[in-house]
């Protein structure tokens, strides 16, 4: 599968590393593709990442993923132009963090409107699934905990397309728990809060949320 | 300990069972303390619990829970008088639940406000932590989950009454996450629709949520 990913931080960068592990071919889109660190990232991870501008990668994904920084993403998207983006599968990363200083950080908007129904909004036309975002960057392909696997919970409004991106978790280790439409990011967005703050309270940010069940019955 | 448990609906009669089962004295405090359901069931607990009015069992106990229906809070503290609470630990397994037809419940408050902190700006001398409000009452005391125990996460400004709170909740069976001052509640409480969504994803309201984390360094 082609897949375009916008941003080209950390989160970006694990998330090309678990498409290509995967056989895919990802282009991450940016403001500055020529950037050294990232040019010298790109190489490391081999022939099949490329780097473009935010336009470029959302064209070339036949799915797109939005992991930017939270404040960043309405700019993104508009570069990105959401025509590039018309029908097709968009996963949101991102929380619409508020850094501040001396404290964890905070939502931006939340209990009757959440980042992913913005993207959702922004973009009309693609089929927008949250994803991601109740978890750090280095447990998003294969974690490895004791207890696990954990869950990612998901959202968004088309079946089709959680269902491709259920497919995608399930590659890279992970079941996932379906809580219905994009207006489920108002409760998956605290959940990334809550995530920051149990890592501090356990000390350690290698934590992932998981459901217990009853056994399955015979 | 003298327990006061304010409310008498599944909620508070799991919370009632677990305290007794613990060794302490439970009055359960109800508009109708003369309710024939209520009676027999009291019956059924044992001499170590009581019935009684609302400002009755806030007044008896040491430690009190506020576990009724999220709608009725308000009127419940009014009842059970905030100067009967003035100096204890107050727990609040409540949720502000709006039940919709049709529809999972939705929260009446969020984002910047909770009913965690309603409740402690209702009883500004007592000390409220929330807790078992992520959770079904089913599970309250000594969960059996595969893969468990399961996590209780709690908040609240007063780090002995936490330490009373997380007392209890080792005696019930759950290790805790302390995720700071009672403002967590804006992260808890949409927890709770979480939870609401992911049982009927999974199929199963005997589900309980769990924080996997590396195994402890030998």
């Amino acid at each position: 599968m082609k897949v375009g990913i916008l941003g080209s931080g950390d989160v970006a960068r694990s998330l090309a590393k678990g498409f290509v592990g995967r056989g895919d071919n990802v282009r991450l889109g940016t403001r500055d593709p020529s950037s050294a660190s990232l040019v010298s990232w790109a190489k490391e991870i081999g022939p099949n990442v490329s780097l473009g501008s935010l336009a470029d990668a959302a064209e070339f994904g036949e799915l797109a993923v939005v992991a930017t920084r939270g404040s960043a993403v309405p700019e993104v998207l508009r570069l990105a132009g959401p025509k590039n983006l018309v029908g097709k599968v968009v996963i949101d990363v991102t929380n619409p963090l508020v850094f501040r200083e001396n404290a964890p950080p905070s939502l931006s908007v939340g209990h009757d409107d959440s980042a992913g129904e913005q993207v959702q909004r922004a973009l009309p036309g693609a089929h927008v699934v949250k994803a991601f975002n109740t978890v750090g960057n280095s447990l998003f392909v294969h974690p490895k905990l004791p207890g696990g696997p954990p869950d990612m919970f998901i959202c968004g409004n088309d079946a089709q397309a959680k269902a491709t991106v259920t497919k995608v978790l399930k590659d890279f280790g992970w079941p996932t728990v379906d809580i219905g439409g994009i207006e489920g990011s108002r409760l998956l967005e605290p959940m990334c809060i809550l995530w920051v703050l149990s890592a501090m309270s356990l000390g350690s940010w290698e934590i992932a949320f998981k459901i217990l069940r009853p056994a399955a019955k015979a």
